[in-house]
C-alpha cells in the first residue's frame, strides 16, 4: 500500500547534470503518477526503474519548457514500446496546440490515444478519481496559467476486528455486508452493528504539488495539513526581489506555506542553477519549517501507513 | 588546430541511461557544430564541458524524435543565457513546421533567431563554407528524407619555409604576397617564386556523418577518403532482416562502406537498446575494417595534424 514519492528533476530551467528540469513521480498503491514532464524525463524513469509503461496518468503544472518538454520523447517511447492503453494529459489549454503539432509530425503510428484533459480551475476542484485515489486541481500564482494538484488517498474500506468474527462466528456474506458499512440482522435475533464491529485500517495519505509560484494567501488552504508538501524554491533569501519579480517562491516562502499549511512535510525543489550548492535552500527552509527536505533526483519520500489499529 | 568528433549519445529511437540519442560535436579549430540533437543533448553538453552558447550551426540528418527532440531545450537555454546571435540550423525542409510551432509556443523573449537552413539535395552538394571548412550534404536512404554530412577542412594557407626568408631576407610584405600564392619581383632583379618558397603546413582533415541509412552503392563515392566515418550501425548481424525492413544498417554493413570508402577511421553508434552489450557491434566491424571503434557518449576522437613538413 505504497504511497511515496520521487523526484526525477528538480532545476528549475536550466537544467544541469544532476539536476533535470521538473518531472517527479508519485506512487499510490503502485499506481504510477506522472507530475510534470522536463526534458530527459524518460531517461531519468530508466534510470530509477520507473517503469515507462505503468503511467497512464500525466499532471502538468504549466506550459514552460523545464515542465513539458521530456513529453514528446515519452510518448514516442511508448509507442515504440508498443503502447496500446490511452494515456491521459491533465494539462492547462495551452497544452492543447502543443499537443496537436507533436501529434501531426511526431504521431505516425501511435497506437494508443493522448486524450488532454483540460485543466481550468478558478478554485480547489477534484479532476481525477478512482477507488483510492482522488486528485484536485487548483490555481497557482505565476507568470502564466498554472496549476498545483493535491493527491488524496481515499478512506480505506473497512476491516472487521479479528476477535469480532470468532466471537460471533462471522459468515464470509456476513463479513462482507459489516465492511460495506451495512448492519447485520441475524435470525436468531442478534443484531450486528458494523460500527462496532469494524475499523479503518489506516489513515489516508495525501501529496500536494505546488511548482511553479509565487506566494499567496489562499494557497495554504488549498494544500491543508497535506502528509508531504512538494513546493517549489527556485531561489534563497539572496534573490527575494528576482523571486517576486519572476513569480517564484524563496526556499524561506516554501517553509511559510508549509507551516501555515500545517503540512507534516516540506520538500522542496524547482532550484534556480546559479546555486552551486543546494544545502543553502534547506537551512533556510528549516529555519521556519522544521521537517523539510531539500529534493534530489531519485531519492524516494515514502509516507508509511499509519494503522489505525 | 583541433578537429575533433564527441558522440554525445549513441543510442537508437529507444535511450538508455548510458545511451542518449543522437547528438554529436565536431570540433573544427575551435569552432563547434552540433550534428543531430537529441532529447538530453544539452544536458550531455554540460556533462561534457562543451559550451553551448558556442554553437552557432547545427546540422540536423532528419526529423525522428530521436534525433530531434533535444533542440527544444538547447533553444530555450540558449535564449536564457542571453543569446543574441543568430543560429544556423540545417535541415530537411520537414523541420520547418516543427520550429515554427516551437516558437510561436516557446519563443517568446527570445533575442535571437533560428534560422532554417532547408536541406534538399539529390548529389553530394556543399551548403556551408568558412575560411577553414566546408560542409557538404549528401542523401542518405532512410524510410523519410534523410541527408549525410561531410566536413572538409580546408587547404590551409601557405607557409614560407624559415630558411628562405633568411636567405632571402624577405620583408613582411614579402612573406604576405608569398603566402598568398603571388610570386615577387624584386627591383634588383630577383624573382621569387612562391611555389619554391613556400609549403602547405598539414593535410587537411575529413568528417562525415552517415545517420540513419541502409547501405547503397553510392555512399562510398560521398565519402571517400574521409578521415572519420561516423556510421550507424542500429542492429548486429543477428538482425539482418530488421535492419533492412527499417532502413538501418548492421555494424557489418557499416564496416563495409567504411572499406570501400578507404575511410581512415569508422566510429559506430546509434545502437539499438534491445543490446546490452554494444561489443558485439564492434567486434563485427573489425572482422571487415580494422579500425573500427565503438561511439561511447563522451569519448573524442581527435584526427591529430599530419605536418607536411
Amino acid at each position: 500500500m505504497k504511497f511515496s514519492f520521487t523526484s526525477l528533476g528538480c532545476s528549475s530551467a536550466l537544467p544541469t547534470v544532476n539536476n533535470y528540469p521538473s518531472a517527479h513521480v508519485l506512487n499510490v498503491h503502485e499506481r504510477l503518477f506522472l507530475i510534470d514532464c522536463g526534458e530527459g524525463c524518460q531517461i531519468q524513469m530508466r534510470r530509477y526503474g520507473i517503469s515507462i509503461l505503468k503511467i497512464d496518468h500525466v499532471f502538468i503544472s504549466h506550459i514552460h519548457g523545464d515542465h513539458i518538454f521530456g513529453i514528446y520523447g515519452l510518448l514516442s517511447t511508448m509507442s515504440m514500446l508498443g503502447r496500446i492503453a490511452d494515456i491521459f494529459i491533465y494539462a492547462p489549454k495551452g497544452f492543447a496546440p502543443v499537443l496537436k503539432s507533436f501529434l501531426k509530425y511526431f504521431g505516425d503510428g501511435f497506437k494508443y490515444n493522448v486524450i488532454h484533459k483540460i485543466v481550468d480551475v478558478r478554485e480547489k476542484e477534484v479532476i481525477f478519481s478512482t477507488r483510492t485515489i482522488e486528485v484536485s486541481a487548483f490555481p497557482l500564482n505565476h507568470r502564466i496559467d498554472c496549476y498545483g494538484y493535491f493527491f488524496a488517498e481515499k478512506e480505506p474500506k473497512l476491516n472487521v476486528f479479528k476477535d469480532m468474527i470468532a466471537m460471533y462466528s462471522l459468515s464470509l456474506s456476513e463479513i462482507a455486508r459489516l465492511k460495506n458499512g451495512e448492519d447485520v440482522a441475524r435470525d436468531s435475533g442478534e443484531y450486528l452493528k458494523s460500527e462496532r464491529l469494524t475499523y479503518r485500517p489506516y489513515k489516508p495519505r495525501s501529496f500536494a504539488y505546488c511548482s511553479d509560484t509565487a506566494p499567496f494567501t489562499k494557497l495554504k488552504e488549498y494544500i491543508r495539513g497535506v502528509d508531504i508538501l512538494y513546493h517549489e524554491a527556485t531561489f534563497a533569501s539572496d534573490h527575494t526581489a528576482m523571486a517576486a519579480e519572476t513569480m517564484h517562491s524563496t526556499a524561506g516562502d516554501a517553509a511559510r506555506t508549509a507551516l501555515e499549511a500545517e503540512a507534516k512535510m516540506l520538500i522542496i525543489g524547482h532550484f534556480s542553477s546559479r546555486y552551486r550548492d543546494t544545502n543553502i535552500f534547506g537551512e533556510e527552509a528549516k529555519k521556519i519549517f522544521k521537517n523539510s527536505h531539500v529534493a534530489e533526483q531519485g531519492t524516494k519520500f515514502d509516507v508509511p501507513i499509519e494503522k489505525n489499529r
